[in-house]
Formats: C-alpha cells, structure tokens, sequence
C-alpha cells in the first residue's frame, strides 16, 4: 500500500465517523444541518484527522479509538474554511470543487454551520471517555485543541493574515501566520493522537517538531500550487492569492527560495520522527507528499 | 440586599473572571483580542453566569469554584450576541448602549472575535478541574454546554429564528425559537450549577423546570419591551422587532396574553423551586423581576 492508499483508507474511516457523528440532514432545522454536512463531506484530504490516527498507531494505540478526536480535528478544520470564505474574509466562491457553503446556503446559514460545527467538535471530544480514555486526559486533549483553534492560534493566524493583505509583510509576520493558520491545527492533531497514547514529554516535543515543519511546508507548497497548480486538481481557481494581494512565500522569497524553505522543512520532518521507526512510515510519506503534491 | 444588588455583586465575580481569563487587548493579535474584551466587557445583566454561582450556592458549593464555568457561559452568550448582530443575520448596529462588535472593529474581526470566545468558552470550561472538581464531572458539564450552544440547542433556534422573519408562524414556532435561542443557555447555566455541585436526577430536573420557564418569559418580556421599552434603558433600539418583521408572542397572542403567558411561567418557576427554600430566594427574585424589568 502506498502513501496516497493509507491515506485514503483513513479517510475513509474519517468520513463513516463523520457521517455518524453529525446530525442527519433531515433533523430540525435542516437548513443548517444540510450546510454543516455539505461542507464536512464534501471531500478534503482529512490530513488532520489521519495524523491523530497515524500518531496513535505508532504508539501503539488501536486507531478506532482516537477517531472521534481525528473527526473533532475535521470539524474544526471544516469550521475555519466556512468562515474564511465568507464575503467579509477571503470572500471565495469555491472549495474542494464545489460552491462554497455561504454560496449555497447563504451567508447567515454559512456563519451558524460554522459556529455548529466548532461546537460540536469540542461535544465529540467531551465524549472521548466512552472510548475507554481517562477523564483528566480527555480534558488534556480538550485544552490542546482549544489552544490551537483559538485567537492565539488558529484565529490569530486568520486576523494577521486578513491584516496583512496588500500590505508588505516580513518573512517572519508570513511565518506566524502560516505557523498559527495551519501548523497549529497540525500540532494540535499529532499531539492528540500522542496524548491519547499516553506520550512523554520527548514524543510529544518530536512529534511537535514534525507538525510544526509538516505546517510551514503544507503552506509553502499551497502558495506554489496556488502559482503554478491546476483548477481542476485543486478543486479551487489557482491564482487567487496574487487577485487578494496575499502575502505569500514565493511572493516573499522568490520560487525558487521558496521550493528550497519548503525542502529544509521536509529534512527537518524526517530527522524529527526518526526514533520511532518504520511506524512513523506514514508521517514520512506524508512529508514526501508536500513535495510533489498536486492538490 | 434586594435582588438588583444580589445580581449586582454577582456580576461583579463574573466581571472579574472574565477580565483575567479574556487575553490582554495588548496581546498579538491585538485586533481580535479588543474585539474579544469589547464586547464581553461591554455590560450585559450577566444573568447566566449569576445562575450558575447562584444554584451552586443552594446547593452547597463555594461560588468562586464554579466561577470559571459562569464566565465560559458569558462568552457563549456573548459570541451569540456579536454572530447575532452582524449585517448577514440581525443587522444590529447597537448592543448594550454601545455600537455593535462589527461597526466598530468590522465584520471579518467580529466574525473572528466570536469565533475565539466560543472556543475559549470550551477551554475555560476543560480547566475546571483546576478548581478542585473531577474531570468525570467537567467533561459532563462540557458536554451538557456543547449541546446547549449546538444547531440543536441556540443556534438552531437562531437558524429558526431567521427563517421566520416576514413568515407567519405558529406559537409552537415561536416557542421552539425561544426555548432554544433564549432558554436552552439559561437551562445548561443552572444545570452546569448544579453538575458541580453533585446535583441528583430530581434536583437536575426541577432547575431544568424552572430556567425552561425563566427562559420562555424573559423572551415574552424582552418582546413586550422591544414594544414599549425606552431606548436608554435598553441599550438598543426599540421597535426592531417590528421592523424586521420577526415573530413576537405579543404579535401573536396580543400583548394582554402575551403578559398572562409571562405571568403563568414565573408562577411555573417559583412552583419548580419551592423544595428548594430560602437558599432559592436569588432563583426566586429573579423570576418576579422579568414581571417589572425595564431592561
């Protein structure tokens, strides 16, 4: 089995976990349980929740279990492009190749499915427990979550990052946003799926180091594809970053500096992960992934 | 003390620990940290978060304890409040006596800022442990806030609330709006109360009993003011109900049954809580009060 096909079995666990975990379309009021499903079934390659899979199984943890924190990590993720492609943020028309959720439903209904689904995502955590986990590390888990999904993560990463456009920004202002906007939900995934399996501190700062290189890549390579990639594949229109003025590494550092940052945040990925073993081999094809991905 | 001070001293505690649990405005980001302060320290009655100190209070434990749990409360509130009023939703331009959270900071940031508030609701609520209770307890008061903010809790009423305006709609309607928009945050504020108190089954569901009725006559009351009420009380225009076309009980019932409706839940209230005795008077002032509030 190749990257892509481990890949797309865990995905597909994610998806079944989805689909049972959020409300059904036809409950009351349906409008906003129809927009929440749109937008989390709508494709994605559900990389955040396939690390905390990934993470446990390396530590030993049976995967099953972790995949209601695996599902909460794509809540969240789902939540934050909601709201980012509103009209009043990035005001995009189109995601995972489809209209947008505010295109579809309405912008009301789009911010309330947003709100819903953050919502849930901490429900579904609260409920780790009956997955046979420790109360005190399921609330370990909720804290880590929180921290990275909140105005000093996730959030702050979107704020400077909306500040910053058609503004010159630093390398560095370029690197907390990315750092805050993707690398912080990364971290948040690799390290649930450690604290689940009962990590050390030691695992938990490697596998941190591996999220956290994993993010600055992600994010380099999305503003090359963004340059250079194929409407069709990404299921987005390319070139949108330069429409919006973005910052953007290339932008930044030229293509070239850029394709060389993101291969030094891949090195820095596989020294990282290297104590554990063949059983970090999906975290290492993940990495490898960044360089040759097309979406 | 009459009951105004009795709520007074409590808004005081929540004030406090929000001010110290909310980032410093200074804090980078600052944009959304400001927004995050200005909206949840612009005022507001605090009543949720007095009903949380207040039921643990009858019940036996110390009010500082759960304090942290009557600040995550406020936040949710407020969070609905700034999602409420902006232009794809509401269109409120004032709250509280002050311009909305999007007129001041714009509707990107208020988007953000209510984002942050709900997630850092979550990550104040999984610290509670902190405060001496058992994580078992706190992740069931997690889980009881996550359903009460959720599409089936207030954000299903607000969706519902939405798809009313200019329609006609039926008492049960109107009532399904308000037991959730309104009455499903002051249920999980008594019930989260009681949680941390170590409440049993019967005590659980007569303070259900009594926040299903609290909630259901403070919206007939805040219709009835929204009528007939003074703006610099209010803090916000009257008559915007009418304007919007929104449904009202005094729209449908009439404002003579609309005020008997009233009438008949603060007698359900007070019947609810009666076992309760002397240690209930906050519960009790409170409910007599939504027959003369001005505010």
């Amino acid at each position: 089995m190749n990257w892509e096909q481990a890949l797309g079995s865990k995905a597909e666990l994610i998806n079944t976990a989805l689909d049972l975990l959020l409300p059904r379309a036809s409950a009351y009021p349906s409008p906003i349980h129809e927009a929440m499903r749109y937008s989390t079934l709508a494709g994605g390659k559900r990389l955040r929740g396939a690390f905390v899979i990934a993470v446990a199984d390396i530590l030993g943890t049976d995967g099953e279990r972790v995949l209601p924190a695996a599902a909460a990590l794509e809540m969240i993720h789902t939540y934050s492009l909601i709201h980012d492609d509103l009209p009043a943020m990035d005001d995009d028309d189109y995601r995972r190749g489809k209209p947008t959720c505010h295109k579809v439903y309405g912008e009301a209904v789009a911010i309330l499915a947003g709100d819903a689904l953050l919502t849930l995502a901490f429900c579904t955590l609260s409920r780790l427990q009956e997955k046979g986990f420790e109360p005190g590390v399921v609330l370990r888990v909720i804290q880590e979550v929180g921290k990275a999904a909140g105005s000093q993560g996730l959030i702050g990463g979107q704020a400077v990052d909306l500040d910053s456009e058609g503004v010159k920004v630093s390398k560095e202002t370029l690197e907390y946003i990315h750092n805050h906007k993707t690398g912080a939900l990364f971290s948040a995934s690799v390290r649930c799926g450690a604290l689940l399996s009962g990590a050390g501190d030691e695992e938990l700062q490697a596998l941190s180091e591996y999220a956290k290189g994993f993010g600055l890549a992600f994010q380099i390579t999305d503003d090359l594809l963004d340059l250079t990639g194929d409407q069709e594949l990404l299921g987005k229109k390319p070139g949108s970053d330069l429409a919006k003025n973005k910052a953007t590494f290339p932008g930044i550092l030229g293509i070239g500096e850029a394709i060389k940052l993101a291969e030094d945040q891949v090195k820095k990925c596989q020294l990282s992960i290297a104590r554990f073993g063949p059983r970090a081999d999906f975290l290492r094809g993940a990495a490898n992934y960044l360089l040759t991905r097309k979406r």
